[in-house]
Formats: C-alpha cells, sequence, structure tokens
C-alpha cells in the first residue's frame, strides 16, 4: 500500500525552492521503491509574484499561509520562511491542527523549541528538523537513532560554513580576518551583514539544540558563552600552526559530573592530527566522544540549496514511512521545555590549556612581569615564545598554559592587560585539549 | 503507551555479552525517555556453560536456538553467533515465524541477503543490520534514510579496522608489513588467521552490502574485484608519502553510466589532503559523493565489544518505535535478490591513475625498455622516479601513469614484467583520484 503525504510547503526561496525541485525528480523513485508518495498539494509564499512560477507550472498555490495550515487534507507543513516570529505563529497553529511538521529553522527551534516540542507531543505529531543543524549531516537523525546505544560525554562541531571558510582561508594564504572575510562575500559565503554568523550566534543556535538533544534537558541558547572569530587575526593563525594546530570556530558540549551541561561557542586550538582540524573551507563537522561508541566525526555540506533541502526531503520521507499504517509514534520531545532547564556550567569554571598572545612596549622587566603574575595566579606555563617585532617598539609573547580553570586565566588577564608595558588588549583562545 | 519488545538473543560471544550490558544499563533510560521497553526474554548460546553466567544472574536461557525462534511470545530474534549456515537457518526461521530480526553478521547478510530480505519483505518483518557495516558508524541509516533526498555518485571507505591499522603502523614507522602484522596481532588487532581481513574478504562483504544499498540491485560480493593488502611494503607506503599520498584499503563503489555497478576492494593511493587519509589506525570510515549532498564522511570505531554492541541496540531501538503503535513497514528490500543483479564493471574496464613499481637489475637500457612499452600502450607517464639501489644489482623505478583504462596498464604490465632486465614482479595500485 502506496503512503500518501500530502504536503503544505511554507517559502519558495533558496531551500524551499530546492525542496520542490528534489520532490520533482525523485517522486516516481520513491513511489516506485520506498511505496512513499511525496505529494507538493500546496505551494506557499509571501507574494503572488513569488509563487506565480510554481502556479505556472500547476501546483495549487497560496499567500495565505494559515488558510493552508487549516486545510484539513494537508498532512504535514514544510517551514522555510526565515526569520522567527510568523514561523512560530505557523508551526503552532499546523500541530493545533494535528499536522506534522518539518522545518530547517534553527533559530525559530533554539528560540521557541520549548513551545513547539510540547505541543507537538500532545497532539502526537512529528516536528522534524534534520536540515536546522549540519545542513546535508544527518547528525540529529544519528544522535537521536544511530547513537542511542550510547551516551554522548563530548561534542564539539564545525557549524558554520562562514567562520570556518575565513578561517581556512587565512591559515591557508595568510590573509587578515578582513581580507578572508571578504572574499568569502565575494564568492557567497557570507552575507553582506555577516554578524550573524562571524560573532557566533548562528553556531549558538545549532550548539543549543545539539546540547539539548545530547543531554535530554533544555539548553536555552541565550545562556551559552559565546565568542565569534572577528578578533582572531592572521598571527594567531600562524602562531597556532607553529604549535601544531588550526583554529576552528567550534560549538562545544560536555557532560558534567553531576548531569549539568558544559555548552559554549568560540574559537578553539584544534591539534593538526584531530579529525576536526582536516575539516576545511564551507564544510560542517560533528565530532563525537560517547560511552559506547568511542569517537566519531560526521562531515559534510552545512548549507547550500540541494544539501540542505536533500535533508528536508530525507525528513518527509521518514514521516511519510512513520506515520501512514498506523503511525510510528513521533519521538518523545516534551522534555525539551523551560521547566526541564539544563544547568549551565559557567564559563570561568571550566578547564582548558590557554593560548595568550601580548603586545608589549619593547621594554625591559615585561616578561617578569608577565611571568609573575601566571606564578601569583598559580598558573603552569608550558611554553612561551617571544616573537619578532611587528611595529616597531612592539613585540609579541606567546604563553600557553598548562590546564586551568578559566577564573584564574581571566585573573591573570586582567593584572597583564592593566600593566603600563602592555599596548594592546590581549588575546586569549581555548585549546580543543 | 509503553512499546515492550520481547527479545531473543543468540550468541553470548564478544558482541552478545556487550548487548546484554548495554540493554541492562540503559533499559531504565529508554523506558523514561523513550517509553520503548526492551526485554531480554531468552539467551541462547551454544552449550550449557555459555549460557549459565546468564542463567546466574537469572535470565531464561536456552541452547535450543530453533525451539526459542519457535517461541511465540518473542518479538525479535538477534542473531550474533557468526558463520553463515546456522544463522541462515536461524534468520529463515525466525522469518518464517514473523519474527524481526537484527544481526551484525556482514559475511552472512553478503551470502544469503537475497534469500532472507525478500522473505522479510513477504512477510512484513524488519531485517535490521547496523552493525554489519562500519560498527558504530550508524552508514546503514544514513543511505536508507538520511540521504533518500540524495543519490550516492561514489562511495569509498575504509572498512577493515585490520588492515588500516597496519597500513597506519608502516606509514608512521616504517614497518615492514609482516612486523606491522605481528604487532596488530599483539595488540589484539588482528585474529591469529588475519587471511579474511587482509586478503580483503571482510572488505568485500562489506562493500557488496553498501553497493547493493546505494544501487537498489543486488551486487554479489563473488563477483567484485579484490585485492588485499599482503602485498604492500614499505617502500610503497614511503614511496606513496613523498608522491603526497597514503595507501588504505578501499572498498569502492561508483554508479556507472548505464545503471551499472563500479564495486571493488583493494589498495588506493589517497591524497593527502582527503577527507579519508586522516582515518588513521582501527577506525573506519564511509566517504559518499552524492548529487545534491555533495561530499560527506562518516567516520568513526569500526568494530570493538561496545562500539558494535551499540549499533546492535540502536536497530532494537528503532525496531520498538517501529512495530509496537500499529508498524512503521520496513524498508522495501525485496529487490535484494539474484533476480535483480547489477551489471558490474569489470575491473579491467576501469579508469584510475596508477601507481607503479618495477624492480629491475642494474642494467643499461631498462627505462628505455619500460617507457617504450608504455609508449606502445599509448599511456601517458606523469612522472618517473628512479630510487636508491636497495638491494645490491638492483634498482627499482616508480612511474605514475596518467588517467587511463585498466586493461592498457594490465598489457603493459604482463609485457614489462616479461623483460629479462626485470628482477620481480612488477607492484601496480590504483589512486583513489
Amino acid at each position: 500500500m502506496e503512503m500518501l503525504m500530502r504536503i503544505g510547503l511554507i517559502g519558495t526561496g533558496t531551500i524551499g525552492g530546492g525542496v520542490v525541485e528534489i520532490i520533482e525528480s525523485k517522486a516516481s523513485q520513491y513511489r516506485e521503491k520506498l511505496n512513499v508518495n511525496l505529494e507538493l498539494a500546496c505551494i506557499c509564499a509571501k507574494s503572488d509574484e513569488e509563487v506565480a512560477p510554481y502556479k505556472a507550472k500547476g501546483y495549487t498555490t497560496t499567500t495565505d499561509a494559515m488558510q493552508m495550515i487549516a486545510d484539513p487534507s494537508i498532512d504535514v507543513i514544510i517551514e522555510l520562511a526565515g526569520g522567527y516570529e510568523m514561523p512560530r505563529k505557523w508551526i503552532l497553529a499546523a500541530l493545533e491542527n494535528k499536522k506534522h511538521v518539518v522545518t530547517a529553522n534553527k533559530a525559530m527551534i533554539a528560540k521557541y523549541g520549548h513551545e513547539i516540542f510540547p505541543l507537538a507531543e500532545k497532539n502526537g505529531c512529528h516536528v522534524l528538523f534534520e536540515a536546522a543543524v549540519g545542513g546535508g549531516i544527518p547528525i540529529i537523525r544519528s544522535i537521536q537513532e544511530g547513537f542511542v546505544g550510547s551516551e554522548v560525554e563530548h561534542l564539539s562541531c564545525i557549524i558554520n560554513g562562514t567562520c570556518n571558510y575565513i578561517l581556512s582561508r587565512m591559515g591557508e594564504s595568510g590573509l587578515s580576518f578582513e581580507s578572508a572575510l571578504q572574499e568569502a562575500q565575494e564568492n557567497g559565503f557570507a552575507e553582506r551583514n555577516p554578524t550573524f554568523d562571524i560573532e557566533g550566534i548562528d553556531s549558538a543556535h545549532k550548539t543549543a539544540i545539539l546540547a539539548s538533544l545530547c543531554s535530554g534537558k533544555y539548553v536555552d541558547f541565550e545562556k551559552i558563552h559565546v565568542t565569534g572569530v572577528s578578533k582572531i587575526t592572521a598571527e594567531d593563525i600562524l602562531n597556532a600552526k607553529e604549535l601544531g594546530y588550526k583554529i576552528k570556530l567550534l560549538g562545544i558540549y560536555g557532560r558534567g559530573a553531576d548531569g549539568s551541561v558544559d555548552a559554549r561557542v568560540h574559537p578553539c586550538l584544534v591539534p593538526q592530527d584531530h579529525l576536526l582540524a582536516s575539516v576545511d573551507g564551507v564544510l560542517n563537522a560533528v565530532y563525537l566522544q560517547c560511552d559506547n561508541l568511542g569517537q566519531t566525526l560526521q562531515t559534510g555540506a552545512g548549507a547550500g540549496r540541494l544539501p540542505t533541502a536533500s535533508a528536508v526531503v530525507a525528513d518527509l520521507v521518514s514521516l511519510a514511512r512513520s506515520t501512514d499504517v498506523g503511525s510510528r509514534k513521533p519521538l518523545p520531545m516534551g522534555w525539551f521545555t523551560k521547566e526541564n532547564p539544563a544547568t549551565l556550567i559557567p564559563v570561568d569554571e571550566t578547564y582548558s590549556r590557554y593560548y595568550l598572545r601580548f603586545t608589549t612596549k619593547d621594554s625591559c622587566g615585561v616578561l617578569a612581569s608577565i611571568t609573575g603574575i601566571f606564578s601569583q595566579n598559580n598558573i603552569s606555563i608550558e611554553s612561551i615564545i617571544q616573537k619578532d617585532v611587528k611595529d616597531p617598539g612592539k613585540v609579541s609573547i606567546v604563553v600557553v598554559s598548562e590546564r586551568c580553570k578559566e577564573s584564574k586565566i581571566l585573573a591573570a588577564l586582567e593584572a597583564i592587560d592593566s600593566l603600563s608595558s602592555i599596548a594592546e588588549k590581549s588575546q586569549m583562545i581555548r585549546f580543543l585539549k
């Protein structure tokens, strides 16, 4: 028996258009091989102009999403419009109408998932969001199903292609951050206003979602520590290289001793022989350390029209296979609520090795002052490198600390930055390990 | 409503023991978080001695697998016994009794899948085998579900930890094949009789399964080209390194122009910046190039008690979530039959660049003879390196050919090996690209 799924699509932009393209090209294959019939019952966009090309091809179209959502003949709503408020309204309305939902909207999941998932569970609906994190990498499915025989102890991920492209280009060609960003913009890998990506907000949305799935507790993305990549210099990249590391913007999840959660987003020095180090350019990757499984990595295209659309379509096929024959129950996600919050470990209570770069006026005694402050704060130093003068009258000193509590490093940094022999605000980057 | 799944387990060896351990440790979590109740209803092994520890813990045990399979109260049979013939018999009997099956037995799937899958489809049963390929890497699930919005055009995979360990150690420490194998055996990464692994048979089983899933046609593992790693020398590894490559044993699937299938297992020179190149030691990895998704890689533990057991348990959880509430239909696998065979591209009709190493008596004119034969066969040469004399009176010549048809290379090799100035059978290794 064929499983018919009548789909209402909201959004005909890059991803929405890709979804229509893939369904058109693969629909007969799904019917033939999987007994799944994906029918695009209605396509909705903001304006008549946007839906016109689809209308011309014979699709039923509308500009009234709420009307489409109220249509009892539609089984599932795909939300690919972007933004927060309207998608929230549509998805909640779809769930009220007992429709399943597929979305790629990480920002909306991070912000309103706590309203969406409990309602979905109450009404027995699936909300699938594979495309929201890591584009074409099936990481949501892997964590929820493939890795369910194991517990995630640590996760680190490269989940913003813009930042990874910029850092990779800085590493390959010695570009400054500004030049690499400009190149990324010229190649379509960065938005004209890149703040959301380069300051780590996008990574924070995705990290909050992954940390929630790994911990089974609600991780509020507004409460996790976020540092972006805009302060990383060509000099830092080069120093890291000399030390045997690459700098990557990572989303990190760690399981604390007592069920607490370590979730953060910041640049990290990643050892050159680590699996994440070879993930360059716009590629995304998720690395996990699990109790039974050991270490695993999944990498692939993190964005782009067809990879993301392909993840949306995979969710549709899963849904069709789950709901026709008497319904496979949705994964219980009712725990994703503010009433079940994760206890986050404050970042200054986390432990790491630290890369510290001080820009000093070339004055005698500054090295002694710096090492003195480390000593007063009980921080052991692994290595110190005094670098060539870059500007007349300035010297760079790079210190690698041994593993210690971040609060100690922050105290030392504050003391060092108040020295009169320090010329610029000092740089601090954490090591992955 | 809780989904109760009553399990009959056959096999209490390494993996079977791991499955019991994981179910014991996670059962309450599955009940609480997923409403899934995995109940080990009966444990079966060959002898009273083997089941005794489980009996002592209060489990129902038996040494009669067929009796357990006939028990109508059991929903699913886990087959972890190893071997071919008995598992085949048990699984077919389980399916006749409309029981679902979970197995990690790649050899049996490769050999008897064509009997098992059609029967499963006929009887509406699931046969899940995530643990059969890549251990803890959820690659079966990814190909069948996560990547269903895309088509696999090319797959290359490192799916035998023994071979990858040996080749990695040869590369890191310049060990000979024999020393690296011995080290692998001492560390428990190679069997006492390692033929099955080092000659590529295990990789061929797994590659046949993956190639079948990617193509939707039955790929007979006995018909795919297989070369193992036992002829790889320390010199080859070193030469590859100088050229910028690592040597890896790969399983390869390619989609031919007319629906034909390129499936083979052999050592390959992999560029050092390729995602597969950083997968060292006993790690496994599967690299895919897909039409919509682009390139993706999944890596993780390919073997071992808990990673493999964890994949088995993930299948059990999927099954429990699928079968209780009126049953999610099994994925149609009825096409996996000898009546739906893939048309395999013969290996001598495939194209590649080739690494060729000739051991010559140090006689004048041999280089001219070799290049002459390449020229007669219309093969362009990319580079020639004459290496230092290794044995008195012998010289190594390394030739890298341009991309050409394998039959041309084989003809040239045959002609060259019959030259009187050639001292040993020549080496040929394909490039991944």
